[in-house]
C-alpha cells in the first residue's frame, strides 16, 4: 500500500469527481457500503485467485471478516436486502478503496480505488451497452485518449460447456485459466475431444473485425442453443454500444474475467501505454440469487481509478479545474498576528484561499517561502498602512506591490 | 458498520466536499494514506482505549497490521518519511474511513469517516487558532447551528503533574479517566495530596466565562512554570480565535481527551442536540519523535463527517446544490432502443442527466415509475414523431406534453 501526496491525491480526486458526475448522468445513485464485510459474503462466487488474496481475519467479536476485494458482493448483498423492495431497475454507483493481496508493482497495488456501477434487474442488451457506454464517458471525461473496448460472452464458453456436461467447478477452473490466457492448461481440463476442438474454434475466431468475429462465433455455436443465444445477445450489445457512438475495438471469443459470477458479456477497457485493463465488468444474472435473493438478472463495471490517473499522468492529459489564487498573509511583527490572522479570515469568507504565516519568520524568509510554493500574491500587515486600514499587496508573479485597502482587499485579488 | 443509501451517501459527500474546500481555503493539501497500516506506528501513543478496540490482523507476509482508527500517526509516520525534508509548516488534509470496534451507537459506528488537518512545524498559538478557525468554518459551511466549543489545555494539567514527579504512564491513565469526567478515579491515581488538590481545584474552576476561566488558570498554577505558560499559551490562543469571530462556548480546565499523544491545547465541537463531539483535535508536539524524527511541534484536527451529516439531519439544515433537471427516455416499442439510446446520449452530452428505460416495460408502467422516482420529463421515442426528427416531451409535474425537435430538446429541457 502507498501514499498518495499532493498532485497524486488531486489527479485521484480528479478522477472520482469526474465518476461522480457520470453516475449522475447516467441516474446511478451512490450507496456507500463498509470496506469489512463477512468473508462468506466476500468470497462467494468471486473466484479461487481473488479468495486465496483477500485480507481475512477475525475481529473482535471473532466473526470471519475480510476488507472487500471488489464492490459487486456488497452491491449484491444490497440488493437482497435494505433494496429488496425497490422498485427495478436499481442503478447503484459506490467509490472507495478496495484490497487484494498481490505483488505490487505499476498500477497494481494492495490498496487501491475503483468507481463500481451496477444495473439490477434488467436482463436487457440496453443496460449491457449503458454500462460500457458510462465507462466510455468516463474515459473521455478524464481526458484518456486511444483508449480500446474489449468485449467477449461468458455465455458462449458456458453455453458450449454446459451442454457438453462439464461442471460448474471445471467451468470455473476453465474460465480462470482462459482469463490469464492460458487456453492450453484451459483445454487440458476438458475430458471430450468434440468440446477441446469447438472450444479451440471458438478461441482462433479472433479477428480485428469486431462484427465480423461475432457473426462467426454465432455461426460456430451453431446446434448449441444457450451459446447461440449469447452469440447473439453479444452482436445486440455490440450494435447498441457502436450506434451510440462508442466504439469497441476487439470482440474476444476467448475472453475471460477472473470473477466466477459472470454469466454473459464481459468487457474490459485499456490505452496502449498500459498492459492493465482501466476498467472492466460484465452481466451476472446469478449472483443475487446466491445471497438468497431472486433471481435477478444484474449488470456492471468497476473502474481502476488510480490507474485512470496513471493513465492521465501518461497520456499527460490536461485536468480542467479553475485554480484559485492563492494568497499568504503575513504581519511586519509578532504584534500584528492577530490583525494579520483576521485579514485572512475576510479573504476566505470572500473565498480566496489564505494562508497565515503561522512560522513568526522574519519578512523575507516568509516570502522566499510563499516565492517557492508558487503563491500568487503576498498581504503584508504593517502598522503604517493598518493605521489607514490599508495593507500592502506584493504580487508575487509580476514584482510588484501596492498599497490596498483593506476595504477593497478581496476585489483586487480577485480582479 | 453500516451501508449509507442515497439520500444519506450524498449528504456524506456533501460534507466532504465542504472539508476539501475548508482545506483549500486555508491551504491545506490533501494526502491520501492507507487505511491498513503497521499495528506498531498506530498503537504508538494512541492510548490504551483505542489500542484495545483497533481492528489488529496478521496479513498474508505475517506482518501484524491494523485499521487505522485515526489518521495522526499516519500523517507523523509521513511527517517523518517522504514530506521529512518539506519546509515547515506542512499543512496537510486527509478524508476518509477509521475504523474502532466500540459498541454501536447513535452517531458511534465500527466504521466512520474524518476529514483530518494537521500543521506540522509550528509551536505558535496562530497555528491552533487556524486548527479551531477551520473547523468554525466547517460547521457554518456544513449550515449547522448552535455548535460550541469546549478548549483544555494538556500542557497544563501535565505541567502540574510533571513538576510534582508523576510518571508519564500514571498520567496518561489519569488523563484517561478524565476524558471520561471520572474525576474522582483520576485522583486516586495520586499519591501526593498536593498533588491532588491542585489538580481537583483545577478542574473546578470551569464557570460559564472563558476568558475568566482561563485567568484563573493561570494564576492557580502559580509556581508551576510549565503549567504556567501553558495557561499563558491557552489565553494567547483563546484570544486570536475570539478576535477572528469564533466564539469559545467553554474552557473546561479538567478537560482530557483520549488520545496519549496531545501536549497543549485541546478542543471539540458540539451541538445541543448530540452529546458526541462533531470534531475535536489539540497539539501534539512529541509525536513526531517517536517516529523517529526531529522534535516538531504539531497541531491537528479530525471531524467526524457522518456525524456532522447526522447532526446537518437533526437540524434540517439546507444543502444547497444545484438540482439539474432529471429526465428519463422511453421508446415507444422494442425496435426504437437504438434510437431512444442515442437521444439519451445526446443529452447526457448537454450535461442533462438521462436515464434509459432499460426493462423493456410498456409505456404507462414506464410512466408510472418516472413519477414515482420524481423525474421531470420523459422523453418518448415514437416512430411517427422520429420520421420528423422529433420526440415528445412529457412534463412529468405540469402533466402536459409537447413535440420537440431532437435538435432543439436539450435546450427545451435546459430552460
Amino acid at each position: 500500500m502507498r501514499d498518495l501526496l499532493h498532485e497524486e491525491a488531486e489527479t485521484l480526486n480528479y478522477v472520482i469527481c469526474r465518476a461522480r458526475e457520470t453516475a449522475e448522468l447516467y441516474g446511478y445513485r451512490e450507496v456507500i457500503t463498509p470496506v469489512v464485510e463477512p468473508y462468506e459474503l466476500l468470497s462467494a462466487k468471486s473466484g479461487e485467485e481473488i479468495r486465496a488474496r483477500m485480507f481475512t481475519f477475525k475481529d473482535l467479536g471473532d466473526r470471519t471478516v475480510a476488507l472487500r476485494p471488489e464492490f459487486t458482493a456488497s452491491i449484491a448483498r444490497l440488493a437482497t436486502t435494505t433494496l429488496k423492495n425497490e422498485p427495478k431497475p436499481i442503478r447503484t454507483f459506490s467509490v472507495g478503496s478496495v484490497y487484494r493481496y498481490d505483488e505490487p508493482q505499476r498500477g497494481r497495488y494492495r490498496e487501491f480505488w475503483q468507481s463500481d456501477f451496477e444495473v439490477i434487474g434488467s436482463n436487457r442488451p440496453e443496460a449491457d451497452a449503458e454500462i460500457i457506454l458510462l465507462t466510455n464517458n468516463l474515459m473521455k471525461a478524464a481526458g484518456l485518449r486511444n483508449y480500446a473496448f474489449k468485449i467477449g460472452h461468458i455465455g458462449v464458453i458456458r453455453g458450449i460447456l454446459s451442454q457438453e456436461n462439464v461442471g460448474d467447478k471445471i467451468q470455473n477452473a476453465i474460465l480462470q485459466r482462459m482469463d490469464k490466457k492460458e487456453y492450453d492448461e484451459a483445454f487440458k481440463l476438458l475430458k471430450s475431444e468434440k468440446c477441446r476442438t469447438i472450444l479451440q474454434g471458438l478461441v482462433e475466431l479472433k479477428s480485428s473485425k469486431p462484427f465480423e468475429t461475432a457473426e462467426k462465433m454465432k455461426a460456430h455455436v451453431k446446434g448449441f442453443d444457450e451459446a447461440a443465444a449469447a452469440a447473439d445477445n453479444l452482436l445486440d450489445i455490440l450494435k447498441l454500444v457502436t450506434e451510440s457512438g462508442c466504439e469497441i475495438e476487439t470482440v474476444e471469443p476467448g475472453f475471460g474475467r477472473g470473477l466466477e459470477y459472470y454469466t454473459g458479456m464481459i468487457f474490459e477497457v485499456y490505452i496502449p501505454e498500459l498492459d492493465i485493463a482501466l476498467g472492466g465488468g460484465g452481466r451476472y444474472d446469478k449472483l443475487i440469487e446466491v445471497f438468497g435473493g431472486e433471481q435477478t438478472p444484474a449488470v456492471g463495471v468497476a473502474h481502476g481509478l488510480d490507474r485512470i490517473a496513471l493513465a492521465m499522468q501518461m497520456q499527460k492529459t490536461e485536468q480542467q479545474s479553475e485554480q484559485k489564487k492563492k494568497v499568504v498573509v503575513i504581519p511586519v511583527k509578532e504584534e500584528l498576528k492577530s490583525e494579520a490572522l483576521k485579514i485572512a479570515q475576510m479573504l476566505r469568507e470572500a473565498e480566496i484561499p489564505a494562508e497565515l504565516e503561522v512560522m513568526g519568520r522574519k519578512m523575507a524568509k516568509a516570502l522566499e517561502d510563499a516565492d517557492r510554493r508558487k503563491v500568487d500574491y503576498a498581504v503584508i500587515v504593517g502598522e503604517r498602512e493598518l493605521k489607514e486600514g490599508a495593507v500592502v499587496v506584493r504580487d508575487l508573479v509580476k514584482r510588484e506591490q501596492t498599497v490596498v485597502e483593506i476595504g477593497r482587499l478581496a476585489e483586487k485579488i480577485k480582479g
